[in-house]
């Protein structure tokens, strides 16, 4: 099975050991190559429906340069802004990562959730002091407590029930009241403090529909920046297809066939439902289930 | 394959809908036939090497309470004290836990990273102003801005690197300077702000130990409540053994066969290395590749 999730195969070197040295940035700006993402609230510089790649404008200062890292071996930074606020999810952000390349959507997506995460954590939760950026952008340190604060990444368990009968096998879609007209997809919840992730999957699909996991297996992980979660992917066998709907999370789900689910992924007229985008990892669980996984 | 790593398989019921009613405290409170827990300085109370419950003290404020969740349909609480501070992993905590029942384990690995987060957060990151608890303990609040904040879980990658030359199947073990002596692991690391586990799995054993993952597979995941993390065991497959130490992070790393794993499981005399401890997910890991994942 080849399939490569949303916002994964980034070309991006995160140059995680270079980071600690404090000066790296003055550093590899007096490299004389480094370049420079501009990111206005957020919207990525592109060109041709790729990230448009400049050279560094001089006139930014030092401490509001992050840096990703690097691609083909030069430096690459972006911006955080000193009054940037938390991001939005606009509708023109969301089609321009459908146009992208996946290797710069994947880019985008770390630049997006490094900033976001700054723009909301410009305090430090434990004394409630301004803390400032450090390490090129990739932590924060309250000068007053000195305890240092790293960007968070929140687990989501995302899961396709299944129920076999003979050998007819079918999985479990479902549909919240915020989805465009039609669309189904894979059931989801936040990981909670203390859970593994076969234990948050079980309890999201028993609370969420009321079934009941036996086994359960990992498909695949990606990114979600918005802001900043990684999405984990499973399959988990039932022996119960009854559905108990909680209509608090969900207005309808339904079970579906391989055959139900090809015909949405191909986007067929008359699929039983509208598959979630290719950038969702839902898509690529869907994707994967149906040829096998 | 049958094993339950270490901080999973908590007979606890989380009630996560039940949470979302403002008033859950009181009214549960109000049943008469919770339970309490006691945690003074996050060593839980214990009786017979099992967490010692006893009736609700009704003179604890209601604002401390905790809803850790339902255990045999009764309420469980802990209390969140003011004064709280972040906890400090002590021997003797250690020592208990491997005394515990795996469930016991599990609940109290809930209620220690609940209340540890608590400690660490108790000003709002967004605006700096002190948050209160919400949520029966599960969230706090900004009265000043109305940012509502949750618990947070740091995703961690933590691996075997597998090489095969014909029959003979080798993985990668490392030993960080703080280890106990004869002390090797599994390699570890924070997955950061974007990757997906793939990548940190990949990126993490380039960054240690030199080598370049192939196909990655997926094991195991547990919470580890130190202060609260979620473990995700991936073995990856490697074409060249040859290893490149970094030295900053591990003082040794070697290739161990499965009779070498099996015999450092054991606990033998002659085992080339001491194994993880069996609550540690790298021990379910080892033990897991022995037996064939």
């Amino acid at each position: 099975m080849a399939f490569t999730p949303g916002f994964t195969g980034s070309v991006l070197d995160r140059v995680e050991a270079e980071r600690l040295d404090p000066a790296i940035v003055p550093r590899l700006v007096a490299e004389g190559d480094a370049l420079y993402l501009a990111m206005p609230d957020y919207e990525p510089a592109t060109d041709d429906a790729s990230l448009a790649w400049t050279a560094l404008d001089a006139a930014i200062p030092a401490d509001e340069l992050v840096l990703l890292g690097r691609i083909d071996g030069r430096p690459r930074f972006t911006r955080l802004p000193g009054d940037i606020q938390p991001a939005r999810r606009t509708p023109a952000v969301m089609a321009l990562i459908d146009s992208l390349p996946p290797s710069d959507a994947a880019t985008y997506g770390v630049a997006r959730s490094l900033l976001d995460w700054h723009a909301r954590h410009r305090f430090c939760a434990f004394c409630g002091n301004p803390s400032t950026p450090m390490r090129a952008g990739w932590a924060r340190h309250c000068p007053a407590c000195g305890t240092e604060h790293y960007p968070r990444t929140d687990p989501v368990v995302i899961m396709l029930a299944e129920y076999r009968r003979g050998d007819i096998a079918q999985v479990l879609v479902g549909r919240q009241p915020i989805f465009p007209p039609g669309r189904f997809s894979a059931l989801a919840g936040f990981l909670e403090v203390g859970e593994a992730i076969e234990g948050a999957v079980a309890r999201e699909l028993f609370e969420e529909a009321g079934v009941r996991a036996g086994r359960i297996r990992y498909v695949a992980s990606q990114p979600w920046p918005f802001p900043s979660q990684l999405m984990i992917a499973c399959i988990a066998e039932v022996d119960d297809p009854t559905i108990t709907l909680d209509t608090n999370e969900l207005e309808d789900a339904k079970w579906v066939t391989r055959a139900d689910v090809l015909a949405a992924l191909a986007g067929e007229d008359g699929a039983p439902f509208l598959a979630p985008p290719s950038y969702a990892i839902a898509h690529t669980l869907l994707r994967a289930w149906a040829e096998g996984a």
